[in-house]
């Protein structure tokens, strides 16, 4: 079959592969349907150390069961299935709470002899809890991007909003308006936020933030930046600050606009080790909080407002190419010609 | 009348200075009852840089009201009251959530023109919104200690014990055997925790720690430390991890040794800027909270505990002494000879 390997910064070919095979007792085989490229996809593709060896990359995929193991329950063939970004065992301890991404028997796509999501099937470790099932109605295409969200980029907005605690009663600052941020804006409504403003500068991004659910948009950075946001909120900052970029300016931003008492939620990666937590935060009573999102755990409870078209996350996607194009749409994403780029085949 | 001002590191005398006075139509001069020193003034008892004109200290007093400005409500003369160490109009968008620390007309006991709490009468601003009326039963003497902690360090340890989200189902590590993390660990028990694991070397303190309610004591720190941690909790860390001491490397113990998904509340007043706050803390979705605690908020609701005898914090208090010691109990708390001092008028 054809995959992505990345082999190091700017260096994506698609190749043939072995085709994937049961090889766990708990593993199925999904015939991959879509998949596509994440902003997090663009750190190794920024920054990854050259390997000859190559590495499987992609996490986010819709697929329909093609074999499964002999321990796995609950899929058959044929199934039309999304796969969370992390496979996990949905039993363990920290998955029956709800943090799927510390499942003791989970793990990440292209780690070790773990097939990737961008490519043309993947075998499946922890099948019958990683999967989750979509009902026949899914079977539509006009609802295939926004079910791919589920994967990843609109769990991880919803994540955000949600350990940041937004609710109609609280305002809400989102930084970033890649994907993922403009998820979080549409999650941060979603869950009732009055006042969503959005921080970005690209404008055919912010304007689909708008119809996400943006009241506000601020372009500034910085110190700008900061001062806008105050403008905006009386002086006090957001209760509720959604960090979506992962740099460490990002983060900063993120700590000098959140209200007293307030909570900045990051589901950006960092691509810092330390960052400003000390006093002022401190005196202010600012919480952090966020982190890889558990998309496994919000699939569930996310897939109906899908399916009934109440939000449609799948928006965020601007571009659809096939396989052979992929190290184009990573090009394309780098360069912020495409906001984010969906892989069809 | 007498009291005590710091000049810098190690230079704390005990001064004649002017009588308070009504200045403000909001404020009260309260006659100080009994009076602390707080593991936070050994932060400038320590590093303050030598100033001529001096600084007044303390912050933590229970006294009778003496005078009341004419724009005082709910207060006369005579009554016993409980000031928290931080002074609040009680009534302001952050006064009314219950974050009285980030009060709008609010500020700190020796800041500009304001008394501090060691010395004998204290003007206090915002007084009607500040301070707390006792009932007379609150007029035992063996309450006293009790009724002091509420100004600051049973408050603060409740604090990290309530932002951490302490519950019968949470296991809790305090870090730090001070006061502050002694009281940390009574509120801890108070809210229903089934293990509180002490982190502390000096005996006679974790020994008032395991009756506070501890369960385990880890004298190891460091690496060491996190290893008993893990022993102790099956390798995985504890829900939540009370930080009471303040410096990086509690901080940095205190992220190793939470469990994914769980909560980081720190209430020792950060002595850095910057902390591991990176990749490895959003992998496992750790949280950060806490900072300065809304005493003013608290003590309603702790109040009936002291009263009844249910809780006794005033155990931190190990020496008590009279205005013209305090020098010496300054240096008896540095050396670590005396746990928490308390100042009887």
């Amino acid at each position: 079959m054809q995959a992505t390997v990345i082999y190091g910064a700017g260096d994506v070919r698609v190749e043939h592969v072995p085709d994937p095979k049961i090889i766990e007792s708990t593993d199925a085989v999904v015939r991959v349907v879509r998949s596509c490229i994440c902003g997090s996809d663009l750190w190794p593709y920024s920054s990854m150390e050259a390997t000859p060896e190559g590495k499987r990359i992609g996490h986010e995929f819709l697929g329909v069961v093609e074999e499964i193991g002999s321990d796995v329950s609950g899929l058959q063939r044929g199934d039309f299935v999304v796969a969370p970004f992390v496979y996990s065992d949905n039993t363990c301890e920290f998955c029956v709470e709800g943090l799927h991404t510390s499942c003791l028997h989970g793990g990440f796509w292209g780690d070790d002899k773990v097939d990737a999501g961008q490519g043309e099937a993947v075998r499946v470790p922890q099948a019958e809890g990683t999967l989750v099932k979509l009902p026949a109605s899914a079977n539509d295409p006009a609802l295939l991007p926004s079910l791919l969200t589920l994967s990843d980029v609109f769990s991880t907005g919803h994540h955000a909003a949600l350990k940041a605690g937004v609710t109609e009663r609280t305002t809400v600052t989102v930084i970033g308006d890649g994907a993922v941020g403009l998820c979080a804006v549409l999650a941060a409504k979603r869950l009732g936020a009055q006042q969503i403003i959005l921080m970005g500068r690209h404008e055919a991004r912010t304007d689909l933030g708008r119809s996400f659910g943006a009241t506000d948009v601020v372009a500034e950075r910085g110190k700008e930046g900061t001062a806008k946001i105050r403008e905006l909120t009386g002086g006090r900052g957001t209760h509720t600050v959604l960090e979506c970029v992962g740099t460490l300016p990002a983060f900063e931003t993120a700590m000098r606009v959140v209200r007293a008492g307030g909570t900045v939620s990051r589901v950006g990666v960092p691509q810092y080790q330390d960052g400003p937590i000390g006093g002022l935060q401190f005196g202010r009573n600012v919480t952090v909080t966020g982190g890889v999102a558990p998309a496994r755990h919000y699939i569930p409870q996310l897939l109906p407002d899908v399916l009934e078209g109440k939000i449609e996350p799948g928006l965020v996607f601007d571009r659809t190419i096939g396989i052979s194009e992929v190290p184009d749409g990573y090009r394309a994403m780098a360069a912020r010609e495409a906001l984010k780029v969906q892989i069809a085949f």
